[in-house]
């Protein structure tokens, strides 16, 4: 199986780099991008059939090694067969 | 609307910082991850409520500005309202 | 001139991929590898041959561009001709 | 000892996030940045007091678990007590 997980600074933390891209479209005549912000995607193979304990499995790993609860949020975007 | 952009190595380029995650599963007993890539990710809020118009917007932007086309892909994850 | 930009997370914010990188250095028989943080890096060109103004110009893009104060810090690695 | 451990795209690789720094400097009439190249840093803890062990401890390293060699280049930036 595969799991997409998505790790993304908190809503009220500054994000400089997406901040500079959301300038960079504005120059280049994007106005229509009124906020970008940039995350970490990791895509996670897994040697095992069962979805359930493959999610567990996932949400361990995201809670522990992937992302950091003070300044980060995560989701499982998806995981797929 | 928002849309989520992600953006991985293309598969056959080497990515070291998700082989080192890796391997920090297997020490910690997470012996069912086989392999993890790390990519980016970029949530973009858009002013338009046309949803073509947003996709349309979101693959110039991507091609563009997000990713490297030699080493890269990207995908529109989702657009959302 | 050339100057070289670094951007760490504060002492006090965990770091879960460098975390990881240390520990996969452990697995590979590195034990001397006492701790990994990673950071941002950024190599900038200045169109300028006068030290001191591109000093202040690097000092204030970081500030404003490159570092989120909240939970970065960052210093100039060195400036070169 | 700490060593500082520098990771950067090749000079012929395409950086889209640091170009899009670069546009924005000059949106905000930073002119003079002429180029902008956003790479990875790594600040790495040693238990040694041997300077020419922790320099080869480093280079090991850095090939195998920090850079990719195909599309990045690294170097020691310093190595310090």
């Amino acid at each position: 199986m595969k799991a997409i997980v998505c790790v993304t600074l908190k809503p009220d933390v500054l994000d400089p780099q997406g901040r500079a891209i959301q300038r960079a479209c504005a120059t280049l005549g994007y106005e229509a991008v009124a906020d970008v912000r940039q995350g970490k995607l990791f895509e996670i193979e897994l040697a095992t059939r069962d979805r359930e304990a493959a999610e567990r499995l996932v949400r361990e790993l995201a809670a522990k090694l992937l992302a950091n609860p003070v300044i980060e949020d995560w989701r499982i975007e998806r995981i797929e067969d």
